[in-house]
């Protein structure tokens, strides 16, 4: 087990902007950049907050992350927009593209923005939280540095390439946020850093054989799609999407390089607003939900969850005692 | 083993049609509604073709399915449009709202159509097909009765809810078209029909245990979802999206009634035409084709194939020899 120590929220947020100021980010976008980081730990997803920090420091150190290049547009149809994300920081360039995707849908009900030339945008949530948390339903995904093979194949030609779906609720959000393998790479390392199983087959062991065990299936590198035929059919259909609505690299063009860079990615905003029945929304979300939690379940203790449930839980919890970070992880950022 | 017999296109559409013509379908709609059962069963998606018919035709004998009845705009902005679907047949609303979504994407990039109150669609992904063998992308989803229990629960409240997303390639389509269940009922029934186990787990047992019988999961309807939390998460939000954005019956509603009626659906499309790397998409899209054809597979004679792709085979076959229909099916229905 590894030793971990509470970091406020507050005590975080100064030390990545420190960090971010120091290799070149304008203030502003170290302070977006920062916050964003800093959320995404403060609701739980470390592997994609604070844990992920020191490599996203790397990727701007070896070149890969812009940290002050913004998204250009490169083609425009009424509700459909083509920007290129000129490599900036994907974080940043993801926000920009979740805002421009909410704006066309104020014209137009339904905006996309596809995105080609952008970096890893962490935690795809964090833009469904941010949209639906205005109002708006949010559908988006990227793809990934291919890390899944297909289902029958052994080696990899798909990416996880995450899909986030989001809409309104009390105040908050329904965050679905799911890669395309059963688990993701990053939730993968967080278990084999805490020697933890996985609670179902993850993928394959150097030998072939289903395995639980996080650390076989990073050594191996063959994840398994959700789904098995389904989750490599989605991954597919994702990568392809996102490829020629972006006019950005496909999942096999991205692998060419060991390094994660120049994804595509796309962002969808519906404003519900628009619809006639808008008042009656709250209330029909509200039934579906309360349905879902009156569900009987196996283990009598357990409770059924909607996606983004447990997180209003952590945030709170994480927002009272401070964020918990594993320790040798704090203090190599402390080493920035 | 079912005895099966060939029975050749022109003989399937033709009789389906004398059948829809005496239950009061006008010479236009039967013909439609024919043909789209048919090619769904050239197509080799019997299980929501051919061996659906007698049950659709019973669903318009019971006074389900509105022969006649065609969809009515409910509200409009822009690129987005909310349909009543009046208890039409599903399959004639469906293809309306494809098309209708088709023209919102020619003036808006991107249009969105979602639908109330109609009825089940039977193959999604004949709207996946149509819409990008026209040459537009397509996703689409629908909802259904309660037929899945959420991960870790006992008892359905969630619908299979398929998902559909088409992409146009080589004058015909990648057709992506799943349900959130691992095998669809559909499928699982045509499985049992044919004293046939199951590829992977597909559901529970009575018992509840894990299994891949189809007759014990229908017994048990424990359905299990593709990748466990994570396809109940998606089931659950594409309900939500349904029916907020169609302001009709979400699943917990529909299953109030034993037959499935009154469903919401969505239906999406992108004109690619508009995108300003419009000449270079074809291309794109082969190269990541002809990269997922060149994965390496665990079972030497086993091929890669992309979502869609077997269809063309069958396709072929079909057409060349007739469509197998099980004989007792086709007896039936030669009795309708």
């Amino acid at each position: 087990m590894h030793e971990t120590i509470n970091i406020s929220p507050k005590k975080m947020l100064s030390e990545f902007n420190r960090i971010l100021i120091s290799r070149g980010f304008t203030e502003d976008k170290a302070l977006q950049c920062d916050q964003i980081f800093t959320n995404n730990s403060v609701d739980g997803v470390y592997s994609h907050g604070v844990n992920r920090f020191a490599n996203f420091v790397k990727m701007v150190d070896d070149g890969f992350v812009k940290p002050n290049n913004t998204p250009s547009l490169k083609n425009k149809h009424a509700g459909i927009e083509q920007w290129d994300g000129n490599f900036g920081a994907g974080p940043l360039n993801a926000m920009h593209a979740t805002d421009t995707a909410i704006n066309l849908s104020q014209q137009y009900g339904i905006g996309c923005v596809a995105l080609s030339n952008t970096n890893h945008w962490m935690r795809g949530g964090a833009y469904g939280w941010h949209a639906a948390r205005k109002g708006f339903v949010f559908i988006g995904w990227t793809n990934t540095i291919a890390n899944m093979p297909a289902w029958g194949a052994v080696d990899n030609r798909l990416g996880n390439n995450p899909l986030v779906i989001a809409v309104p609720f009390k105040n908050e959000a329904i965050v679905l946020d799911m890669a395309m393998s059963q688990y993701s790479f990053g939730s993968m390392e967080l278990a084999k850093m805490k020697d933890k199983k996985l609670l179902v087959n993850g993928g394959y062991d150097t030998s072939g054989q289903l395995t639980k065990d996080p650390s076989e299936i990073i050594a191996s590198k063959r994840a398994l799609p959700i789904g098995y035929w389904k989750g490599a059919g989605l991954s597919l259909l994702l990568d392809v999407l996102a490829t020629i609505l972006s006019g950005g690299l496909s999942t096999k063009e991205i692998s060419k390089n060991k390094i994660e860079s120049s994804v595509s990615q796309v962002f969808i905003a519906i404003d519900i607003s628009k619809l006639n029945n808008n008042s009656s929304i709250p209330g029909m979300i509200e039934n579906i939900i309360n349905d879902y939690h009156r569900s009987v379940t196996e283990d009598e203790k357990a409770k059924i969850m909607y996606p983004g449930e447990r997180v209003l839980e952590t945030r709170k919890n994480n927002l009272a005692k401070g964020i918990p970070v594993i320790k040798k992880i704090w203090e190599e950022i402390m080493q920035l």
